[in-house]
């Protein structure tokens, strides 16, 4: 079979050796065929026609390249066609960058401008889309015709022929490349044939009608299978079509840093790890690699250095907890152990208890609920619902520096895989012409099993959330068989949360895996039309349920397990088996830390080792397992090319194809999990910031990683990709808000039910007279334990918190010394008189749990404060909700998405193409 | 002086006159110059040599009429210029008109295509902005080249150039026009000049440079206040500048209705009001008018169709109030005269009084206030919000049908105003030339003060609305002083309300006349560079300030005056002097309903009744006294003429550019006030439609007449207005999502605290064991008279009390009418018989009042069923937003803004543009 193995626009400069000359310095496409195939190669007369050179020595492997190459006359043709736009006039004053435009504004994180020198020369251009009429306009800034186009803009232009070109042509319709190519020397199909030097020759007027003919008459659009390389890839008659990487040479061979390629630059002064707290190169990186990878890193690195913000704000809230903890009322109550209550037992706490023992957990509540931290979920509120309108506006600023406004959208294509898998067609009513077509049942029946499936999968997770919520409890009810003087029974309150959450963790990456596989198999299988339609599909799904995946655990302890007081009437197994846990008199705030350190730390953490290793992992796979036959080859030349030259290896004798071959394709949904990733811990760190004021932080130091993991990856490990004109970072601009209306809602309850600030605050200005003195009796109820149904035993309870209470006291008094013996020798007799001693000090009439709950002669009625509390919490919610969105709607309304700056420069350059075209026949 | 009085390009055809068939088949300006303003006239040479006739039997009056024409070949240059679209490709499956894109569905309301016929006979055509280069392309489809530009279009390419013209040119640099027009006899500038059938006369190369000279080198831009008609307009050189209106004959001279110009068949098929039920023919709007007095009147259209929907729901839920009145439980204990609640005494109420009293008011309250209105509201809110959206579908229909897509927007030209009355200048950074400039002090002065003065406007209205409360208070306690057995006293809470009402409605309306004239003098001393932003300052300014002026009364009924309620221990005067009033004891609603009504019915009769007759007027005053002299001079003419020629008085006699002058301007404010109307109609009809569910269907008829109110206006008493592209209703779209945010907050808030619903409900469903029994009882707090504070003379209380019973009892009964009598004679003594046995009767220990407090040993305190009823009030408003908000976000990101069909026939036209712009070569 036939094989495009390789597309590339990019010209390179430095080759010495002949032969390989030919194929670094023309943009080439290599093909091969095997015996068996002749027929689809005749089909296939237009793409043979562009073979240049064949590797005779690489016969064996049956791979073949064809390199394909597109002299600029060609690319002017096609950017004419294509709409790109080119300078036409030099911008006399030019947009100064502001202080915070390239990330953080420190002097030593500023772009060295001798590292990646400015296009141009520095100077600015005001662009327009480049038509033939008006080429004197244009021609004047060409300067070197190697510069007019970026690598990234060249081998987008060849890959949009070849997008288009048919491959099934019964009279000799020859393509454009085809014809412009035809000056050179032999054009013998059967013989390798090298095209050297072209780029120097002029296309003629018939060459420029047949790049028409391709766009016109037989467009990819036509969907009669007979145009596009994607099809034929598809359908396996090239194995892979991408561009071609700069060469990647040792630093030591490379030469001076100012000579160094784009990607040498890009991997030593961008990728590595030491560059770490550099600002990243943008523009280089749109260069190279074009608009919509760029997009993803500016995004990224622009949402770091956002991040600060927070981060350190995070810190303060964190120090000022921790500083003011031993002042606040409410704790020294709960700490105090002289006057401490009686608390009512529990579900998993078969036994009164004393106030006291939750002290540690009280105070780390504090630490991250206080008012500093409500008013840090206050600004993160705000900082959530105005991140997606900054990013707008910088967006704004990087579309116009890459003159990507007014574009207007790109004629969808077909999906190859569409075409290829079905098989009834309809007449298309935009083009008038036969294309492929899925009735509307087999599309719903599609949909629905995806929905369902999807469905199942929300459902599963939420099956786990509760399975973890059994295990806590189960784990809980353990700790009270085992033996009291043991370690671990103090550590009960930390070892439950935590290995709940780890096991969380674990379950959910692994259905993560799954659900990765399963929904692009479902994707698949809906068969999209069109690419566009498909990463929407494939979005939906994925956000969907990853939301679900990462946060129902988290949603479930913040927001409805506060919720869950039972009274202690409520306490036998029997009568209500199915009891749901409930939190810590301190409030869940503490569960809820543990919950999202472990849960957001622990994914960020393995998924960036994963993203790290894996990839190299699986180009070494690759390499020694799928292509061992093409590695042990391309050595084997390497080797005698070395003992023909005879001289220090040279660079030039790697072929750089053959080596891009080897790596990983960069395919659409590469930069989607990238994006996935960056947002879902967008949500961690703003949904929850009330409970864990470090993720801001976290998230910080992790993305600083992260920037240099994705960008090693995309340097080294993956093919480059074909680069595709984007405007912004597209769908995620509407997932954006999405996310900010979940954590203004998720923080407003967040603040009015989990954290105990307004509760709090209703004592302290209403019965507390402006202190927070007695806040923590006002928060508990009585009981009397007369009122326990029948099947509790009384005096069990008692016993075991004697026993209990002793153990405790033999560790702190020499007096209770005996009692520690005897527990040792045999079982605690509850009729001891040490036991009857302490029952005497100890009054067992009222215990009390946390609720606002009237007394046993109410029938332990709600209490009217209770009610007064929610009315100031909903009230709280509905007043926080208006006021963030208020500001939201102030800001949205009162600043435009462009700066004024900005603006005026395209009201500037939109003014001159206009005074361009009008005077366009005066000046002719 | 020159004066330029009428610019047109719109062509005539019945003419039978040689002289007036010059006038009417040519687009022509006629201008006239008087002996003192010779420089001026030297200035604006280009100006003069368009003159074309002039009017010498008007010398006299000094009044000269300048026509423009504009040929085929000229207006098909500026077509180029400004982007103009033009049919190039035949549509062969054209888009079906939905069931409702022409408002009802009904058979008798579509239009008659023979009374309107459609363009192209009845063809579809894709279009594509033309270029010269491909006119083969476009001239095949162009047929009778009087039908290729639509009338408001050839306008509009006229007074563009008009709008760029230099006129202060030392070389001899003629504009483009009059080049064109040279091919015409004479070229004297003295002596009236006819340019007779020039428009067969082909436009030359050099003429179309010279049109790119205008377009280029000396754009109106430039701000040197050497360009453009409108400065010269500003500076008195010309009085007016207008298309010319075809001409309104009378029914029986103008033939058959087939052969009726434009201006006549929308006159007699749209505007009168014999077309009330008539579907309005927008596409002819848009023909003679332009698109954005189209886009108003199909928004007022389409609005006023979709309001059918809540008009009819409305009218049933008023119905099923009336119907289930005499079913509901808590007004029939209100109305039960048996066992009615002794009521303490208020503070307009100095006496004990029955509850039973309010039983009109109750049963209006429910009628307004019960659970269909509730569902009611809840489905208004889900229509506001989805108005903006719904609408943005229909102009996106529109934007289609119109070929109002891809339009970029035009660049801006500095407002005349500006120019003349600022003098420091500044190089434009756009334009690179000199142009008028406010230094930024300035601006923020003026800025400044007219926020002081709309900060002082809105504040004053909060006053007015103080003062209205005031005038309720005192009139209510003058009633108590009046006679108890006067007619007028049993309707005092009708008079209260409805005279409050009435006033209010009067200082809203006089209020609103003087604002709008500051409102005009504010901006316009705020030196706006573009009506762009001179626009945005004016609506913000009248958008604010009308919000707060009609609705602030309306607001503080419906959500503030709810919240005073009153102990009766705040009885006494003297103690509290400034007490509010409060609502009756069946609530708010009844009141709300009278001031809606009064305010909404008020304004739109008024203000229509204003509209209609206003304009008339003003012309009719124009006439008679402004321009006497001119309408004599035409009458006499005219009866010459009629001698002259001794025919049937010929309508062609009367010039129609006499005629138009003399009708009102068409100003840059006249559509908005028309705007700013409906959106405040749509205000009354959504925020408070809980207390008015007849509130759409009085919107409704409002605006059928409405419809051609306007229509009138802009058909007969106004100049043509010169055509302006719109891309829809402008501003209108950002305004109405706040109208819906407000809605939704308004209608949350209006259920949860005006209408009884939330405490009904939790009633119902907690302590009511389902049902309503008890109800009353539950929300009535007793009271102990013996609290009331010492100043409150208790047995004075009880003597009105009983005085009163006695007066009603002596009408039922004849029992006790010897008190009737003895009333009469004397005045009524306490310590009777009569009144010691009602006394004895009725049991003073308790009086009852509306509240949820607890009784006189928890010293009146609230109960905790205020703060549980509260917590349900809270609850609900935050669920019903989210709910809204929800279905809104839905609906947003599911359904897409233009209909599957037009994006198909949108992509079907980009895809054929892109084909012919490609191709353009292939086939030159």
């Amino acid at each position: 079979s036939i094989r495009l193995q390789n597309i590339s626009s990019h010209l390179k400069k430095d080759s010495t050796d002949t032969h390989s000359k030919a194929i670094d310095e023309e943009e080439s496409v290599e093909l091969e065929d095997s015996k068996e195939n002749i027929n689809r190669k005749n089909d296939c007369q237009n793409k043979r026609t562009l073979s240049n050179e064949r590797d005779d020595e690489l016969k064996q492997d049956e791979r073949y390249f064809v390199k394909i190459h597109a002299p600029f006359e060609a690319l002017l043709v096609l950017a004419e066609k294509l709409k790109v736009k080119l300078p036409f006039s030099e911008n006399k004053a030019p947009l100064r960058p502001g202080l915070f435009d390239h990330g953080l504004p420190c002097q030593f994180t500023r772009l060295n401008p001798t590292e990646f020198p400015p296009p141009h020369n520095g100077k600015t251009y005001f662009t327009a889309c480049y038509q033939k009429s008006l080429h004197y306009r244009f021609s004047e800034h060409f300067g070197d015709i190697n510069q007019v186009f970026r690598p990234a803009e060249r081998s987008r232009l060849v890959y949009e022929i070849l997008l288009r070109c048919p491959y099934r042509s019964p009279e000799p319709l020859l393509t454009a490349i085809d014809e412009i190519e035809s000056e050179s020397p032999e054009m013998d199909s059967t013989a390798p044939n090298l095209v050297m030097n072209s780029r120097q020759s002029q296309a003629s007027e018939k060459q420029t009608l047949k790049i028409e003919e391709v766009f016109t008459s037989s467009t990819r659009r036509s969907g009669m299978k007979d145009t596009g390389i994607e099809v034929l890839l598809e359908e396996g008659v090239y194995e892979a079509a991408f561009p071609l990487h700069d060469q990647l040479i040792d630093e030591e061979d490379a030469g001076e840093p100012e000579t160094w390629n784009d990607r040498m630059k890009l991997y030593h002064r961008w990728a590595r790890f030491s560059n770490i707290f550099r600002v990243q190169p943008i523009r280089a990186i749109r260069d190279y690699y074009g608009e919509r990878l760029a997009f993803y890193f500016a995004w990224l690195g622009w949402y770091n250095s956002l991040l600060t913000v927070p981060s350190i704000l995070g810190v303060f809230v964190l120090l000022w907890g921790l500083l003011s903890v031993k002042y606040d009322q409410p704790t020294l109550d709960i700490c105090n152990p002289t006057s401490s209550y009686l608390m009512c037992p529990k579900i998993d706490r078969q036994a009164y208890w004393f106030l006291n023992e939750t002290c540690f957990n009280a105070k780390i509540s504090y630490i991250f609920d206080n008012s500093a931290s409500v008013a840090f979920a206050i600004i993160i509120s705000i900082f959530a619902v105005s991140v997606n309108f900054l990013w707008q506006r910088q967006e704004y600023r990087l579309q116009f520096e890459w003159d990507m406004t007014d574009i207007t959208e790109e004629t969808e294509t077909l999906r190859p895989d569409f075409e290829r898998r079905v098989e009834k067609t309809i007449i298309n009513k935009v083009t008038d012409k036969l294309e492929p077509y899925v009735p509307l049942y087999k599309r719903l029946i599609s949909y629905m099993s995806s929905f369902s499936v999807v469905l199942f999968m929300v459902l599963l997770v939420l099956a786990v959330v509760a399975g973890i919520v059994v295990y806590r409890l189960s784990v809980s009810a353990a700790f009270n068989t085992i033996d009291r003087e043991m370690w671990i029974y103090r550590w009960k309150p930390i070892i439950v949360p935590i290995t709940g959450a780890l096991i969380n963790l674990v379950i959910i990456l692994i259905l993560q895996y799954f659900y990765e596989i399963l929904a692009i198999w479902l994707t698949n299988a809906e068969l999209h039309r069109t690419d566009k339609t498909y990463e929407a599909s494939l979005t939906i799904k994925m956000f969907l349920f990853q939301f679900v995946n990462y946060y129902a655990s988290i949603f479930y302890i913040a927001l409805i397990k506060p919720l869950i007081i039972y009274k202690p009437t409520h306490l036998d197994h029997h009568s209500r088996p199915f009891r749901l846990e409930e939190c810590d008199v301190s409030g869940c705030v503490w569960e809820l830390s543990i919950q999202l350190i472990i849960i957001m730390v622990g994914k960020q953490l393995i998924s960036n080792i994963w993203e790290f290793y894996f990839s190299r992992l699986w180009n070494m796979c690759r390499k020694r397992i799928k292509f061992r036959q093409t590695v042990r080859q391309i050595n084997k030349r390497n080797a005698k090319m070395k003992q023909m030259h005879d001289q220090p290896l040279n660079m030039n004798l790697k072929r750089s194809y053959e080596e891009d071959f080897l790596l990983q394709p960069f395919e659409l949904t590469t930069l989607f999990y990238e994006y996935l990733e960056i947002i879902l811990q967008f949500g961690f760190v703003t949904f929850f910031c009330l409970s864990f004021p470090l993720a801001p932080l976290f998230a910080f130091i992790n993305n600083i990683f992260e920037i240099r993991i994705d960008a090693l990856k995309v340097v080294k490990e993956f093919r480059r990709p074909v680069a595709r004109p984007a405007t912004g970072i597209g769908t995620w601009n509407s997932i954006l808000p999405i996310m900010a209306k979940v954590t203004v809602l998720s923080n407003a309850f967040l603040i009015a039910i989990t954290s105990e600030y307004i509760p709090r605050h209703v004592y302290y200005w209403t019965i507390g007279n402006y202190s927070l003195n007695g806040f923590l009796h006002h928060t508990l109820a009585p009981f009397h334990p007369s009122d326990f149904p029948p099947v509790i035993n009384r005096t069990l309870l008692e016993c075991e918190f004697i026993e209990f209470r002793l153990i405790d006291l033999s560790k702190q008094s020499t007096f209770f010394l005996p009692f520690a013996q005897s527990y040792h020798l045999s079982h605690f007799d509850c009729n001891s008189s040490l036991a009857n001693e302490i029952r005497s000090q100890i009054d067992f009439s009222t215990c009390y749990y946390k609720d606002y709950r009237l007394d046993h002669t109410h029938n332990y009625a709600r209490s009217y404060m209770f009610y007064y509390v929610m009315v100031a919490r909903l009230a709280f919610v509905i007043i926080f909700e208006h006021f963030v969105y208020s500001i939201l709607f102030l800001v949205r309304n009162f600043i435009p998405r462009g700066p004024r700056s900005i603006r005026a420069q395209l009201e500037r350059c939109r003014y001159l193409v206009q005074q361009m075209y009008w005077g366009a026949e005066l000046y002719a």
